[in-house]
């Protein structure tokens, strides 16, 4: 499973203040301790900061880079954001995200066409949200596709197909997991990726909804995330959830976290 | 989701004490404590019992009977103990189990044929225990042509696909999920159902384990479980997992069990 840490983001109050006071020590403690979690790639995002969003994403990188070995995941629609993170980044980054959305995708092919940037690519298009898995895995397939043929390999594909309330809608989940499964056996070496929390929006015990729907997802073939590593419980699940859908080979990992006192059920 | 409560059962010492000095309270404690935390079905098993298991079968029916309201899973492979505990059944009751092994097929047949019983239909046969999804679905497909048949309908077939343990191949949870996805896909109206602790034998931490296999399975369709009902963890997992599976309209379930304050995680 591929773990994207999603704590620095501009949307946090704490974030936004640390990176409009330049606090270096601040946003790095995120990033260690994301790292150490077991993150994957660390997410930068500044996307409130609309003028100065280019010039704090170069920061954030040069900040969360000096203190962390794994890699950032650059957060904007912005190709010029994109560009910034990226100019400063050393090693392969992941870019979040592309979509169908003609204007975001025409701006953004032009920077990650050829690249080995692993790519975040959301199942939406100029018509909207998808409601189905139908309308999933058809914008998957067309996104998809164009991007192969802008020289980006599949297997640095992470196609997120968008999970929406179930309060909202009682088959949102199910349409979400077969959405998974589908992309995950058809478009073979392809890789899926998804935020967990919107499921159980409007609903209470939210955490508790958000780690059962993430064994779920993985079940159906889910493989990555973009999360809070430092929740405890959600990581557990997903070390569980590994472990008996047999991507752990003699529940090594499972066995690991268990003696480390690393399970929190 | 069917829940058959399996705690009246010989193999465990209270039970089988019970049973022998006929203590017909104690087994009634069991059997209501189950209804009350919402069994479908009230297995009852006296199968350490060779030459009084019918007799005890016949006692275990009535018993129950007298307390609950829910109906019976009469749990023995051998028919003539299946036959005293269905001749003094009141209602439906479901039979646990028959399977492709032609000695016991064989003889359960006559028993079973032609009637509206819920019959547990297990995936082996005399090759033996299924390894692969494969394995589980030829046998699947085999035992409910031949109860079909036997006017047996589809939609009383349970077809229980055999967990298996994690610790001895890797390949065995994702093998079990895979059939169960794939026999409610292929057999619509035929359900399916298993026991859930064999996953987790030989790893610590078991009940964490069995509770997160059962999430996945509702992700692939599971919709029965022989299991205790008075886990209430477990339960809360089956109730979250059937509302984010699309099977809890406005996740009234979900919510009543809330604000019931009967979720406990």
């Amino acid at each position: 499973m591929l773990i994207v840490g999603e704590l620095i983001n501009s949307t946090r109050k704490s974030i936004a203040a640390a990176i409009e006071a330049k606090d270096a020590e601040a946003i790095q403690k995120v990033a260690k301790d994301q790292e150490d979690a077991g993150a994957d790639y660390i997410d930068v995002n500044a996307g409130t900061f609309r003028d100065k969003e280019p010039e704090y994403m170069k920061w954030l990188v040069e900040k969360v880079q000096e203190v962390v070995q794994v890699p950032c995941c650059i957060d904007s629609p912005d190709p010029r954001v994109v560009e910034a993170g990226l100019s400063v980044h050393k090693g392969t980054a992941m870019m979040n995200s592309i979509s169908l959305e003609k204007e975001r995708y025409d701006s953004l092919i032009p920077v990650i066409a050829g690249t080995d940037l692993k790519i975040v690519a959301l199942c939406t298009s100029d018509a909207g949200m998808p409601k189905t898995a139908e309308d999933r895995i058809n914008v998957a397939e067309e996104l998809a596709n164009a991007l192969v043929k802008n020289n980006i390999k599949l297997e640095n594909i992470y196609v997120d197909p968008l999970v929406q309330p179930v309060a909202t809608d009682v088959n949102f989940g199910r349409e979400f997991l077969t959405a998974i499964e589908q992309i995950m056996t058809r478009f073979e070496g392809i890789h899926t990726i998804c935020g967990l929390s919107n499921i159980s929006f409007g609903l209470p015990e939210r955490k508790f909804l958000n780690r059962n729907f993430v064994v779920m997802a993985i079940a159906k073939g889910l493989d990555g995330a973009i999360m809070d590593p430092l929740d405890r419980r959600m990581m557990t699940n997903i070390i569980t959830a590994e472990t008996l859908a047999g991507r752990d080979n003699f529940c090594m990992n499972f066995l690991s976290a268990y003696r480390a006192e690393n399970l929190e059920m």
